[in-house]
């Protein structure tokens, strides 16, 4: 656990829709996994396809990043908002702005960020504990996730956070450099 | 012009598919001007639905946000690069860390911020001025334009940036305002 992470984050997709939603959603949990979730709950259509796609990010690149598929995502934010063992955070175009909610956000306990698709019921915005905007201009759920969880938890750490990675790209300036332990 | 901008901002979409892409391309194009973008410029597959998206949201939520599509983008890329009169970033995965990158960016020319799709021609690293990873772990090209314009460009300021808006979303920790002047 870096500092100034929850002890465990989770982001849960809402109404994702197998066609018309497959690579936002796909992206949605790469990008939870790359800015330091532990997992990725898919509710809406079941689709084993997203699945495994994250899995198989995870298994190259590293790192302890699970993802599931939630039946009963309404009932599940119930039961986790009645517990008052989770920081429910809604990410909404409608909500505060980010730069202001962030600091009243909980780090002590586990978060789950939630990431709403075409229409989220109204009983969301009164289950999360802050309903939370980055900017209110229409844009992009991959966007919004990606902007607050690095406003939120600042860069991830790639070496405790992506352990057991095989492969791994390396910054360069001019080319690709990628380091691949299956070609050795 | 707000402080800590390029005098002229556009995000190029480079390889885009009208199948497989659509949805990504349209979040990335809405995350371009949410973020800061004057313009975002369109190449692959001829898509007029994408550049009418985009138009249509410039409309209702203000701004001098324009969208074009590009039938030769590597040869624009050598022109821009040629005439030294405009920043080129390009974003990848394989490039430097974006916050090691960003203090060497120039604020003081136009900037061309080139977002890639599947197969980005080599040349594109040498035309750039700058490669950039938002991360090196593998996420989603919307992402790594709202980190990178994020971190880059600081907050933008809705009142300026969206003049002549039809539609407003005010920030509210409850729930849904939206001040839509049409139903006036």
């Amino acid at each position: 656990m870096t500092a100034g992470m929850p002890p465990h984050l989770s982001v849960l997709r809402l109404g994702h829709r197998r066609d018309r939603d497959k690579r936002i959603t796909s992206h949605l949990g790469l990008t939870a996994r790359a800015f330091g979730a532990d997992e990725v709950i898919l509710a809406g259509d079941r689709d084993p396809s997203a699945l495994e796609t994250w899995d198989s990010v995870t298994e190259r690149f590293g790192g302890d990043f699970t993802s599931r598929f939630e039946e009963s995502p309404i009932s599940f934010l119930r039961g986790q908002s009645k517990s008052g063992e989770v920081t429910i955070v809604h990410l909404t175009m409608y909500g505060s702005l980010w730069e202001e909610a962030i600091p009243s956000i909980s780090l002590e306990k586990p978060a789950l960020v939630v990431v709403g698709g075409t229409k989220v019921p109204s009983e969301v915005f009164h289950l999360a504990d802050h309903n939370v905007s980055v900017g209110n201009q229409p844009h992009s759920e991959v966007a919004a996730l990606a902007v607050f969880l690095n406003s939120w938890l600042g860069p991830v750490d790639n070496e405790s956070k992506f352990s057991g990675a095989r492969m791994k790209v390396i910054p360069s300036a001019k080319g690709k450099v990628v380091i691949n332990d299956d070609e050795e």
